[in-house]
């Protein structure tokens, strides 16, 4: 490569670390690349997390040691959150989006890279210092969402499937009752999917009883694995569902009048009390 | 937000161009931000754009009019998507990938985000000149790589699904024959997913008969979209193949041999004649 100046560098290095957040480079990685002392890769990096920090979008972090390098760590802040879930609020109240049965048509929102984007990087900051070794969700709803989140968190997606597929090996298959239909249902996932003693992140868009969750802790004790929390787009307003792992929601749906065509949809209690 | 040096400036704009491929944004929007000049901004932007073609990483181009404005197009040169075609096959030709049937086990690499990404951004630069008003797919293997090729064209995507969900509202289905088992296969999708008179592009992992695709074209049909192209990531060798449609794969499967335990897997010919 030709020799770039500082300007140039700085364009790459942010590009190359916005391109895989959550992976560690060495210093070696980009002084080679950039055949320059690594004095002044130092110097770039400090600009860049410097501007990360001043614009609320997350920070560089220095990892010590023989394996140790940078990282890009993506957040948002409190108030960028917060903005995101009032704009999804309002998105989503709209009077259109109400289906019959009293459901709510959100395919656009979650299938969207712009939004999809944004709330996989909410989930990312919000789990970023818990054990994950894998990002879970059932197929196939929930699947843009747990991929972006894995994708800045620079981690493994795995994909429960609905029914067993040829086409992927010898597989564990577990049933459980849904909360939403109250049916029994099952969910499958390839023995080669997991390493034994990992812990697990699940992400989906939407959670009403907790039933897929609870289906998903039992998969995972299945592998020997744990879950280290569970983060949804939307939830439905209930107190007292029993769900034995810590779970974040985005927003709360507090009920839905079809016959007013009224949506009560709002950023999550707990996102306007402690601002993650 | 304080007042930035250009370093800083150029670390900030390389972000968010990075984080909305495709998207198109005034130089309006970024004076604003960093209350400076335009003429500022034009030459942060032009240093960007110099960083990005240097590197063969895309470059940055300028849309003239009203809603004109700059936008990320990412792109990798010839080398970079040969080098990632060849890492794949030898990665995918690994022994101990042959399943029972000679299916190969492919999950961990499809839904890896690092793959993933590189993936979908080879299929965006190939269809980067074509119409394209949505990414589709269907369910679930595809869904990664669909999302994020949708993700690098800024388009939104949409999945077709194997049934009918109760919370989706009115949909069209079709039944297809699935080129691999020869069975007859249904295809679902929600009448709000798509704006009539659109074009689609479909992508997939795998392709084999082709049946997949010539479902996805009936399915446009049924909503009066044409399909633009189709890209997968693995296609089998099939030369007489008859897809009424311009299809990109980035390997080609020639036979898998589970008794002598070999697959062979390769980059695919057009790769390596055209370098696209």
């Amino acid at each position: 490569m030709d020799r770039l100046h500082r300007n140039e560098r700085i364009s790459v290095l942010q590009r190359i670390l916005c391109e895989s957040p959550g992976r560690i480079f060495t210093l070696g990685y980009f002084t080679e690349m950039f055949n320059c002392a690594k004095s002044s890769v130092s110097e770039d990096i400090d600009i860049i997390r410097s501007s990360l920090e001043k614009t609320g979008a997350g920070t560089i972090e220095t990892i010590p040691g023989a394996s140790g390098g940078v990282r890009y760590v993506p957040r948002m802040s409190r108030d960028v959150v917060l903005k995101l879930a009032e704009r999804l609020s309002a998105e989503l109240s709209g009077k259109e989006r109400i289906l019959p049965g009293g459901y709510l048509y959100m395919l656009d929102a979650i299938y969207d890279p712009g939004t999809v984007s944004e709330v996989g990087r909410v989930f990312a900051g919000y789990f970023h210092d818990r054990p994950v070794d894998y990002v879970i969700t059932v197929e196939t709803k929930g699947i843009p969402l747990a991929f972006m989140t894995a994708a800045y968190l620079s981690k493994p997606l795995v994909i429960a499937r609905r029914n067993i597929e040829a086409t992927d090996g010898a597989s564990v298959n577990i049933n459980y009752v849904s909360g939403s239909s109250e049916r029994i249902q099952t969910m499958v996932l390839p023995m080669r999917s997991l390493k034994r003693g990992s812990w697990l992140l699940f992400i989906d868009d939407f959670m009403k009883g907790g039933g897929t969750a609870k289906g998903i802790l039992e998969l995972a004790r299945e592998f020997d694995c744990r879950v280290a929390g569970a983060g949804v787009l939307i939830e439905t307003y209930m107190p007292d569902r029993d769900l034995p792992v810590d779970c974040f929601s985005l927003l709360t749906l507090y009920g839905v009048d079809g016959a007013a065509g009224m949506t009560d949809i709002k950023p999550s209690p707990r996102l306007l009390a402690e601002g993650r």
